[in-house]
């Protein structure tokens, strides 16, 4: 069952969560942007080509790093991850749809981590829907927006690559 | 070379602090508090007896987890972790005197998992002097103060149980 929230606007949330990157990346040139899938990875796709970042854009799926993977077992659709870049060092922008445990954000600083020790990790997420359960915090984050348990906040990408927001129930 | 900083009231910042966990933990009875060596050891062990929670306090010493510990080597005094509670499914309350890059608090978060997986962890820390390398944030912080990069802020504890904070130039 599906519900459309009109007013979440996926596109003016998207442009408002660019403008605040764009003004804190203003002194890292060298930001790498990695997205975690697969609603960050479309947000991260799009921000590296609206902020001229292309060169340095990776993406996760920490799907193997969560510790409630013996739970959750295998997705079908799990994708192997890509860090095309030196993670030693780096200024990385990691980057999700939706904030909310904070466990698939710590899943996705371990694997980088894996990669190697970056200089810093900066968080983005479209929507903070809170009920955080780790003490994670987003660094640029466009809408704080709550709702019930049994809801969840899913990001969509048409085919003319424009974002939506509905909020499905489970 | 030591600066005391009277400003730097710790006797009343940990009482604001053990005020904001009183308040935030009401609704939570069997949360357990972690407090991180050595001067989160000793605000997690007067919160403890303070807010009645003294059954359930552990201490961690993520010197070993943390990701710099190859470059840092192992100090003469690392303590073991004590964590005398069945981490799986427990609340807990992470304690640490400074919050300041987040590699040890994602440290500690990684050695508690490696006790079994927190239903949620909370973090409380007596000072944030900001400059996070890590998405990290606190959930009590009783005040936020910068420092220059070449100064610690460093928690005492007195031979009477008082707390004292000194900003030292390294």
């Amino acid at each position: 069952m599906k519900n459309t929230t009109p007013q979440l606007d996926a596109e003016a949330l998207y442009k408002t969560l660019a403008t605040q990157i764009q003004h804190g990346l203003q002194s890292i040139p060298d930001a790498a942007i990695v997205g975690i899938h697969s609603g960050g990875a479309w947000l991260a796709e799009r921000l590296a080509a609206d902020l001229g970042l292309t060169a340095r854009l990776g993406f996760v799926d920490p799907s193997f790093y969560r510790d409630d993977y013996a739970e959750r077992g295998l997705r079908p659709d799990v994708k192997p991850s890509q860090i095309p870049f030196e993670v030693e060092g780096a200024t990385i922008l990691l980057v999700d749809d939706v904030l909310y445990t904070g466990r698939t954000t710590r899943a996705a600083i371990n694997e980088l981590f894996d990669y190697g020790r970056p200089a810093k990790i900066m968080l983005a997420a479209l929507v903070d829907r809170g009920e955080r359960e780790l003490p994670i915090a987003a660094t640029f984050v466009a809408l704080h927006h709550s709702v019930a348990p049994n809801e969840s906040i899913v990001l969509h990408r048409g085919t003319n690559g424009k974002f939506s927001l509905t909020v499905e129930h489970a």
